[in-house]
């Protein structure tokens, strides 16, 4: 499926390409709530095979998947699969990463929890050992 | 559109009859996130008809249209038709109501914004007059 088709097939809009040193491949982001807002909302969509880097946020963060089939991990846990209608709440400073299948375009809200009290910390990549294990 | 065939087309789980003497006809409501989330995220799903009554929240909210058509109006202003990939951003103290447009059934995710700060306060419904006005 080309980005054409999914911007077709995802309900918000895809906004433009993230560069980022966090995301190992081609993500985009488009911001759904003005800069400075107490929650804020971005929708993130990862080409197949993206995923982002260990990371944790001082608050937590919730996940809505709306489109295509990926992965979410907490440190010495196993992956979980997740498609549209998934939703993941991740705790305060809890070790994780998320992205997309090798196979398959992944689409998810991400939604910062409480952002004044505490950002986000990013540590080091997925291993390509651990992320091909997945299917 | 029978509540059975909506189900099958929208994103999130739609939950259960939600009775409110807050809304204006049947609507379903599904948290999404744990009881005591300092982000409650639900996902809303109103009846052809169905909308709620003016109210206004302490510290704001965000709609995310994820399907059909609907209306969102803030007091004194027209009412903005809705569709799916529609972001509202309420602002704090700002008095409003949301809903579905009359031949349509409309579904969204309503986030509140640091609810610990502040609940919603509630208030007159929405006259028939009005609404009627709308397509």
């Amino acid at each position: 499926m080309s980005i054409s088709d999914l911007s077709k097939r995802v309900i918000f809009p895809i906004g433009d390409k993230l560069i980022s040193k966090n995301f190992n491949g081609t993500v985009w982001l488009k911001m759904l709530t003005p800069s400075g807002s107490d929650c804020p909302i971005g929708n993130v969509t990862f080409e197949p095979g993206c995923r982002n880097n260990w990371h944790k946020h001082a608050r937590g963060q919730i996940l809505l998947v709306t489109g295509g089939r990926g992965y979410f991990q907490e440190w010495g846990k196993p992956a979980q699969e997740l498609h549209a209608g998934d939703v993941v709440n991740i705790l305060p400073d809890v070790k994780h990463w998320h992205g997309a299948a090798k196979d398959s375009w992944f689409v998810h809200l991400a939604i910062e929890v409480n952002p004044e009290k505490g950002q986000a910390t990013w540590l080091e990549r997925v291993s390509d050992q651990d992320y091909n294990k997945l299917k």
